[in-house]
C-alpha cells in the first residue's frame, strides 16, 4: 500500500476548515496536537522499554516505588498516585510481582493493607530501562529543555484548573 | 474507599526527586504533564460526546468527512489522515456505518477503493456533538486562547521533529 504523500500538517489544515466553518480553532487545534504528541511519545518510551520487558505503565509503577520510602507503598496508594483504576494497578502489580520485580507484603500493622515493594531485580530493572528512556529523551526531539519547561508550566496550569491538585 | 488527601502536585513533585537522584527533570515532567493532560482531555471530550453516541475518534471521523470535498473520502485515505492502524479505520466506519452516520460507497472509476461519505443523519448528530464539545471546550480550563496557541507552537515543532509533516 503507498501513502499519498502529505505535503502539508494535517492539524494545521484541519484548524484552518475549522475556523472558516465552526469558529475559533485554538482549543480544537491544542486537543489535536496533544492527542498527537501523546501518540508519538506512548510509541518512543514503549518502544525503549519493550527490551526491558516493561511498558510505560509498569515502568512508571517501579519509579513510583523507588522514589517512596523503603522502596515501597500500599498498594491503593500506589493507585491514587498514578491516577489508575484499582482493577489497572492490581494488573499491573500482578505482572510486575510475575516478573520479579514487586512484591506484595503484608503490612506490618494494618491487615486490610497490601504493601508493594521494589525487589532488587526491579531496581536494577529499572536502572537499566531509565537509561533507556533517557538515551531517546521520552520520545521528545526538536525542543529545547526551555521549550519542555514552557509545556509543562502550561499544562500544569491546565491539570490546575482541572482539579488535579 | 476515602482517598488520602494529595495536598501537594504529584508530577512536580516526582520531578523534584527525579531531579534529585537521577539528573535533569524538564523531560521526565513534560511527558508526565502531556500523559495526563491527555487522559483529562479525552475523558472530558468523551464525557461530551457520550450522549450523542459517539467517541472522540468516531467524532474525528465524522469532522474529517464532513471537511472533504463532497463529505467522502476514500477510507484508506481516512486512515492515513487521522493516523489510524487499517483495522482501526475499518471498526470505526463500521460502527458509523451500523449507526446510520456514513456509509461506504463504490468508488465511481477505481474498483480496488472504497469510499466512505457522510450521511444526512451522520451531519446533523455531527452538527450537535460540535456544539457539546464547544460548550466544554474540549476539556479546556485554565488557559487563555493565546496559552492554547503556545501550546499549539510547541507541540507542532515537536511533532515535525517526529516526522509529523
Amino acid at each position: 500500500m503507498t501513502e499519498t504523500p502529505v505535503t502539508f500538517d494535517l492539524i494545521a489544515k484541519a484548524a484552518e476548515t475549522w475556523r472558516e466553518r465552526i469558529g475559533p480553532s485554538e482549543s480544537m487545534e491544542a486537543v489535536s496536537n496533544i492527542m498527537r504528541v501523546q501518540q508519538i511519545l506512548q510509541a518512543a518510551v514503549d518502544e525503549s522499554l519493550r527490551q526491558h520487558g516493561l511498558t510505560f505503565a509498569r515502568y512508571e509503577a517501579l519509579v513510583l516505588l523507588s522514589f517512596s520510602s523503603r522502596d515501597s507503598l500500599p498498594m491503593r496508594l500506589m493507585g491514587e498516585r498514578l491516577q489508575l483504576h484499582p482493577t489497572s494497578i492490581t494488573n499491573i502489580v500482578d505482572r510486575l510481582e510475575a516478573d520479579g520485580l514487586a512484591q506484595r507484603l503484608p503490612h506490618p500493622t494494618d491487615r486490610r493493607t497490601t504493601l508493594v515493594t521494589l525487589t532488587a531485580t526491579g531496581r536494577k530493572r529499572l536502572t537499566e530501562a531509565t537509561q533507556s528512556v533517557l538515551k531517546t529523551d521520552f520520545g521528545f526531539v526538536g525542543l529545547e529543555p526551555g521549550e519542555l519547561s514552557q509545556l509543562s508550566v502550561l499544562l500544569t496550569k491546565l491539570r490546575k484548573a482541572a482539579g488535579d491538585f
